[in-house]
């Protein structure tokens, strides 16, 4: 199963693309979505939806995975990470993907076992995870696979369950 | 010319299209887009973001007025807001339409004459200006018919001052 986690922030917006076969996970592809810095607003956002349309055309993920955010610093900044989150929203609808949001607690507990876990520590750990040595992955992509992981896990743990049951 | 006003807000996204030609302002169409309410997440997005663009492509707006909130009751409903904000200013960028950002202030100052002004002396001036008599318009549309009337007296004393320098 494929799955796209998508970490979007106001600054950069994080993607990544993992594959789950039998007992193995490995992560397809990753990066940072930024921008052009000369794009008015309405275009960045625009920007943002076709790129990531673009990725869902290319690697064609079954399903796509987002934090769901509680907390931001103030109102002001609210409103800018929910934009670039409604450019993302409207581009997985319009790949007619199935959209899952999961909390940052549920996140770090799925990749780290622990709901309060580290920024670093969730790095190392879905590097480990997923059999990556990147010394350059960036925070957004990283945290981008890691809701990845998390979903993956559900569904795989949903499938067991299902499984037990037969 | 023509301007499409859009007032996104968590609930309903009101719009407003009017035209100035020589004295006169007359709306050509206003109302308020609510999705599905069975459409999960995303899909209200892409749906808000569909109606925005096929508006545009009906009434061929030259450019699109929105307000640029600075306020929200608390960050969760500033995340829902910029969301749907994100969803119609990916729309406008879509079609390849100017966007052009007013504050609250700017918009009633302009339809009033008053910065302050309550919501419902806004809704009266708007219908006076546009020569309206809708006792049904509803809130959310005479906000955005209220953005548009901004920045179309706007373009007009821009329009104004360009010629007095002649």
């Amino acid at each position: 199963m494929r799955v796209l986690g998508i970490d979007p922030s106001s600054q950069a917006t994080g993607f990544g693309l993992i594959e789950g076969e039998g007992e193995t996970t490995r992560a397809v592809a990753y990066g940072v979505i930024k921008p052009e810095r000369t794009l008015p607003l309405s275009g960045k956002l625009n920007d943002i939806r076709l790129r990531v349309e673009s990725l869902i055309h290319d690697h064609n993920p079954e399903e796509v995975a987002v934090e769901n955010p509680f907390f931001a610093r103030n109102v002001r900044t609210a409103i800018t990470l929910g934009q670039v989150r409604g450019a993302v929203l409207v581009a997985v609808a319009s790949c007619g993907r199935p959209l899952f949001e999961y909390s940052a607690l549920e996140i770090k507990k799925a990749v780290t076992g622990y709901g309060q876990a580290e920024k670093e520590q969730v790095g190392r750990m879905v590097q480990a995870l997923l059999g990556l040595d990147d010394p350059a992955l960036e925070e957004d992509a990283s945290d981008a696979l890691a809701a990845a992981v998390c979903h993956l896990n559900t569904r795989l743990f949903q499938k067991n369950v299902e499984e037990a049951k037969l």
